[in-house]
């Protein structure tokens, strides 16, 4: 049985922590596979994911979970999780999208096919496309609900949108195209994952491949990020690029862009479900 | 013997173009080896790159000249370009540096290598760090005049630097960290060829790898475009990236940055010299 | 109204194709967009292709092809083929699969999204796995006929795999397990193009994976390529590769593989119906 | 002060060894940045990579070392290697190349830019390319001996070329084209780097690019590998790859094989003085 540890850490004094939690789990007889540390130059903060396997009958999941919270109040750590993939549920996330529905379905096929470990609660769109194509026959086969939120200037729907994501673990937005007040993302108060079909900080809010076209770029890319406030300036956790040309249309650029944003989201989802990614300083964020 | 020609159209009947430069060509007893035209979408412009190769015995290089010259006033072409490397000059530039010398003895080392096609007039440099390194040295063996010009910030030396730059083609600016006047741009009127450390459009102006560090960016690049009154603004030549995580330092997105740049500007002075490179619109370029 | 025209030539003379080429297609009031022309430097062989737009009320269809085939003769080319693709029938081809779907699906996902110019006479495979999974959905939806003839040591069911296959265009191999006897390929007379997960000319033959999982790479890799009777050794079309390391196990090596088979397999397609492909000597092709 | 530690375990039973190891240098008041392991699916076998910062003071460099190796008998380890770069002396070297010089002028490059963390003991030829050019002078320069050392069929030099690396700590092969008997990999007894200019296992023995060339490959690439005495099948350590169509001559082929053999040594004896190389099984290396 195999599992993830991620700890954050503001205490100054770091000497320490790796043993303490080696011990730890070395004495409850498992292994440690990798243990990855960061710490800036500059300041007395301290991150770590470690990844161990272990036989759960010696270390029964509660005990294991006490263990590590005992490590982490021993070492003041500000934020510390412990995954055990098998045998924790998955992480349940909600899915919003708009008219494009690229991500959204590639997101779905990779669930699908057991590449993205995550439930999906539900999928909510402001946008009736989906009313009656692929996406939507997918949902109904894997029965999987779907809201078709419709907004206006005036109503974000954004309480209706609260109701639906409340027990998710993380919300999603695949190309979904309205601002998420930050109301919302207070009274969400978990991590929100998007997909910027831009290469940030270039290219912020509308029409990016547009935006792309008129600059006269020669790669353009697409950002995985965390959602602030401020628009499409969250802690980024993936980017990716590809070649264009004087040859390409806007058309094309699209096209492009679209390929490279369902790699990059689905890198993201999968990244943080492993406990590879944490926010770090303001803008910034570890990728293990 | 093989040559280059690239025409620059702003007919709005471009039928026949490529028929009468093929025609042309055959007729010589040339062979076409490829023909590359752009036209736009959205307007009617035509651009055009030819290789081909002749027999420089049946067809002198005063008659090619001519004959090229009579097919581009017949299309009223607004610029025209024909070049045989093998028994035209090579193309004569200046290279500008200031203190960091990466790209300058990058560029030094393929000239010596043969794999850039140019003569190179001579060095400037506004930082006395050349005065006795490897690049000096490199200089001396091999009879290349290096002038010392230090900027204040009321002198830039833009007129000792534009007579030193007369009679060359294009000037490359291999990190030269001073911005040449509008004034400057005028009187010289040939093209200046910029490497940029960061990926344009964003991170503009100075230190761009610190903007990029505290950005948070996971990919870093470099940019090599035509420099033009507005900093950092100039039609975009070529790009290229590397990929960046929490590890990395600012240091070592500078090093990281510094090997992008060799490439990223060899690359566009390669292509210019192949005339592959055409400006195009504003913002823009061709790169057949 | 936008065409290709492949010409394969092979007169020693080939002065004047190109101004023969493109006058023929001005006097009929077309454009060419771009003319690629390529000449090995130790043979007398022409390929070229041609990428033309015009006006189909001043140039009928029938009349365009009697010019590219008088073309065609006075230079005594090989072969050649012209496409109008807004006019003419899209390619027909037939997928091959066994048990491995992923490659199947991804091109019928690829076709549904319009990304692929071809229609799909039928799938078949040797393998009842897609008896009653989503891929038979997909196919049943869009009225795909699906073919199910499993082989035998003794009967690799080739007499009714040709009779299917009579009146396609190409035959896509996608992950298909047998190998096609010398006697079907000859019947059958037209391309076939395979997908093979390994790095040709490395690691030819059964599991490809494991035979790289074994060998220690650091870059594992994808091929398509022309069938021909010698095995995984036909004319190479495209290659990719992705990285792995000692962390990678037998079973992400397969993972990574497929993305690449997917991506190599479809670009491999896509440039065939675009002409962009001919067999160049016995190993090798030219791609436009 | 930084160190890297590398544990190469045979024990079956590796419970505690990350908590063993941790605890000894938090014991000594030093910080673990990371620790890195990897244990085969398949085989009781252990490998471990540590980076951790101390202070020399509290940690004398002797008491280090036996702390280490004290730990390393505890767990019976077959291979233990400890550095500190800013204390421990560089690892020494000695370069082997034949005629082209590529390879080698691109280590001496980074070496005096201060990027390959090595002393160069000598530079030996079997080819008298270096007697007079900037390779040569670049080692007079900077006091490196030279020896030129030309092999015959009968005679490989292989003593001489014994009693010259006798001191070393790891030789290069920087394109030496002679194989080396297994008397003298036994007899030298330490690691030996190699650069192949194909793709290997493709392309073993003489000429990869022309076989390349003639296979139709449309990537051609590089491999770092450690010499074992069957010719080109020691394990791999880096493989880097480039794109190639039907327009690239074997002398193009030879250009780009150049650059990417360039990098993928440099990585190669890098990561290898960082102590993030283990060879693992026969074929295999772990990579951290």
């Amino acid at each position: 049985m195999g599992g993830f540890l991620i700890l954050n850490e503001y205490e100054q004094d770091t000497v320490g922590i790796v043993a303490r939690l080696s011990e730890c789990i070395a004495s409850r007889g498992g292994n440690i596979h990798s243990v990855d540390v960061f710490v800036p130059d500059d300041k007395p903060v301290f991150y770590s994911r470690s990844e161990f396997t272990y036989n759960p009958m010696l270390w029964p999941r509660d005990v294991l979970r006490t263990d590590f919270l005992n490590l982490s109040q021993h070492f003041s750590a500000q934020r510390s999780t412990v995954r055990v993939p098998d045998l924790d549920p998955k992480y349940k996330i909600s899915v919003l999208a708009s008219k494009q529905d690229h991500c959204l379905f590639d997101l779905l096929y990779r669930w699908q096919e057991g590449r993205l470990p995550v439930d999906i609660n539900c999928v909510i769109s402001n946008h009736d496309r989906l009313k009656d194509n692929h996406v939507r026959r997918f949902l109904e086969r894997h029965g999987i609900p779907y809201h078709y939120l419709p907004t206006s200037p005036g109503n974000k729907r954004e309480q209706e949108i609260l109701e639906l994501v409340q027990g998710t673990d993380f919300v999603v937005l695949a190309r979904y195209m309205q601002i998420l007040s930050e109301g919302f993302l207070k009274a969400y108060g978990k991590d929100i994952i998007n997909i910027h079909h831009g290469l940030l900080p270039s290219f912020k809010g509308g029409n990016p491949s547009r935006q792309a076209f008129n600059a006269g770029v020669k790669l353009i890319g697409a950002t995985s990020h965390f959602v602030t406030p401020e628009l499409d300036a969250g802690p980024i956790i993936e980017q990716m690029v590809e070649r264009v040309s004087h040859r390409d249309t806007l058309q094309s650029f699209v096209v492009k862009s679209e390929n490279l944003e369902k790699q990059c989201l689905a890198e993201a989802i999968k990244s943080y479900c492993e406990l590879r990614v944490l926010p770090y300083e303001l803008k910034k964020t570890v990728v293990f």
